[in-house]
């Protein structure tokens, strides 16, 4: 045996290495993640009645569950050139630190303005829009780092993009917003004045400072209202996870180029599109029986959709006008409490990734927000990098993992999702230096109100 | 003659053909940058003189004119791979937008979490504290840039790192200052009452917001009057542009690799720091007679060193107790207009840049702002990164003779220094996307304002 390939701080693939297709791990489910339901009719939606909201293509996508492989269309991948590949990265310094015998490799997807992996899918949603020969698409969005994505892939694609930012947000976290308007996108404070169900609640709560829920509600009305607009989504839905599988796919040629065989992968979730991305082309070769991998979703203790939530049909929104997705669900009332930092506050968690996880394909675990910031510090002062309380999650648990090898002596091969960087969540980081940072656990009452939320009918435990 | 090797959007080296030595332009320069002065005795400073100020091995390299290649330490390199090498990137789509038959490349130097080039000398300069086996450093920062750099190099090497940040910006812009603290820094609002000569400033001016002047003082106050520390700088100095040639090091040789030759290199000048490191390389070409490039500093038009500045001896800061250095100054009481955005406001330059431009070797062009930031909104919109306002006034000029080549039908190969992100230079962007941002030139009896606080000595002009 001649010695090992020296591996480098980044793997970095050549442009002819990247995928030409995406990876739509459903096609290998022996059990499909459920339809989603018209919460109406209780049946399943068809077709026809997302045509409305959703891009055609993107509906396609959304419920094909047979086909393993979807190509990339080429004016996408072009795209994905231009902030693509993104590096897999050795942490070395990390482990030092550690003084693990255990080998941690991180995917970065933050190098690029939108901060994140969202890119990945707006990019994607935004040329299907296109193709379709609309005007524009509408969204909502929270501290901005979806709409962020959003309007940079309508820039370049030149579509009009209408934003609607909790109003909370636009006026605390005037940052975002002022990336997306240089982008070209229009960001309009919800609830506005714009939309009927705006007028409304801003009628019945004048001094209200919104919320995602109104402005879903908000976007959706304007998308099904306007010629030639459709409404789009940043997670939770399978067409996202469809596109993220561009992560993994990444992931997986840069580590076989070395010969590196993952022990455990690992991923933050909040609605699961990042972590249903990593984790596609290894949980296809579990699906299919060909290996093994421990798959880690890392979730905040104070929203424990995987570790404390039901498996029951519920709606995405707080709003409840979505359509029902089988999922598991805190109830679409429950909120996180105010001191919870950072995204991850969906209720709900992605069909496909709440099916594999009920099936036992993957773990969970819940991790407190005091721990997630001690680990994002030594992470920003040891690799450099300053990441999203978000992917935060992720390298706690990588952490925690890596330092269970050090007591058992383990090499074991650690691979986990550094989606984003931390510079638009700088105010959670002085809490946190501040040491006025706490943590929350909902306690069982707190579930319990929030389970009273999820719909009844037959077969919905 | 078969078809030309198709390019990428982004060429990355592999970690091997990374530079092994720093470039030293001042080797190869038959008119040698003028010394330092000390300003009691207007004669050259020696290296014992400058001892209680800086690090001995860096003071070697500011006094070094005749060693072409200076070694990177092992150390260092190592450092340099965990974010380097960045990207040559061509810019397909600006092309394309701009309907040119140039080609433009341009050197991406803000995908770290400092968010630009100041890092590739913060961790040399922290890496000789080190070996000289200091407590700490201590540095001023303005909008902080410069000291996130450093507090990450301080972070990696374990050294105590005081930076004194100017009041104003402390206050108001508290985001970076954040990131400093999650490093490990401690951050001090300057003045303060931790230094004699802020405790002077604040008893005679007690309201004051502070200035980099001020910030400068306290800080090498701080640095000579504790044992086992030093004064760091970020620009300006001869030893920070040794440090910054491996962005033109990198640049050359991925270039190289696919038979690129550059007609024109242009960086923006604030000190000279990112713009000396960029050339470094073809400058040397061009001062051995081997090559002829176009090299083009942009300023701004409110601070213009080059374009209308004196060529004299001059106090480095506004509180005039640094050497004096030869170089272009528009005197050091000269402060930009307050509508300034972004870095670029110094009152002097590198005295090898100034020593260059004066000789004829490179170009100088003065833009205005908005203007530069209808570059910076076409560019991010068409390449997808949102430049700091800074990089922007390379681009602006990049686009200029991209468009005289549209124009005259000439392929020329433009390659410009992306030198970082705009994600903190929001305000700056608001203003612009709010159509409230202006303009400034001074007017000659500004500049005549400033010049007056030049030193008048014989010789000086």
């Amino acid at each position: 045996m001649s010695a090992e390939k020296k591996i480098p701080y980044k793997i970095y693939l050549q442009e002819e290495e990247m995928p030409t297709s995406w990876y739509n791990m459903r096609a290998d489910m022996k059990n499909k993640p459920a339809p989603l339901l018209n919460p109406g009719t209780l049946q399943p939606l068809k077709f026809e009645e997302l045509q409305p909201i959703f891009c055609d293509d993107l509906i396609a996508q959304e419920l094909n569950d047979t086909d393993a492989y979807i190509e990339i269309p080429e004016a996408i991948r072009e795209y994905y050139k231009t902030y693509r590949p993104s590096p897999v990265v050795r942490a070395y310094n990390l482990e030092k630190k550690l003084q693990t015998p255990a080998k941690i490799y991180y995917k970065f997807e933050g190098n690029n303005t939108s901060g994140s992996h969202k890119l990945n899918s707006a990019i994607a949603q935004a040329y299907y829009a296109k193709k379709q020969g609309l005007k524009g698409v509408t969204t909502e969005t929270g501290a901005g780092q979806w709409g962020t994505a959003l309007s940079m892939a309508c820039a370049y694609f030149d579509l009009d993009c209408k934003v609607y930012m909790v109003k909370v947000s636009y006026e605390q976290k005037p940052f975002r917003r002022e990336v997306m308007r240089t982008y070209g996108a229009s960001v309009t404070p919800s609830p506005s004045d714009t939309t009927t169900v705006g007028k409304k609640i801003l009628a019945e709560h004048p001094g209200t400072t919104g919320s995602l829920g109104c402005a879903i509600s908000e976007a959706v009305e304007v998308a099904t209202s306007n010629e030639g607009y459709r409404y789009v989504l940043g997670s939770v839905l399978n067409q996202v996870l469809l596109h993220q599988s561009v992560i993994g796919l990444e992931t997986k040629t840069a580590l076989d180029k070395y010969g590196i065989q993952p022990d455990i992968i690992i991923g933050c979730a909040g609605g699961g599109s990042n972590l249903g991305g990593l984790i596609a082309p290894f949980m296809g070769e579990k699906l299919r029986g060909e290996k093994d991998y421990r798959i880690i979703a890392v979730e905040p203790a104070s929203c424990p959709s995987f570790t404390r939530g039901k498996f029951a049909y519920d709606f995405c929104d707080t709003g409840m006008i979505c359509p029902l997705a089988k999922m598991y669900t805190l109830g679409s009332g429950f909120i996180p409490a105010p001191n919870h930092a950072g995204g991850l506050r969906f209720h709900g968690m992605s069909s496909i990734l709440s099916q594999l996880y009920h099936d036992g394909l993957m773990e969970a675990v819940a991790v407190e927000q005091t721990a997630v910031f001690q680990a994002a510090e030594q992470f920003a002062r040891t690799e450099g990098i300053l990441p999203a309380p978000e992917s935060s999650h992720a390298i706690r648990v990588a952490i925690d993992e890596a330092l269970k090898c050090k007591e058992t002596g383990e090499e074991k091969n650690i691979v986990f999702g550094l989606t984003g960087t931390g510079y638009f969540d700088l105010v959670a980081y002085q809490q946190y230096n501040d040491h006025v940072m706490t943590d929350y656990i909902p306690t069982d009452e707190d579930l319990q109100a929030g389970f009273a939320g999820i719909p009844r009918f037959p077969g919905n435990e």
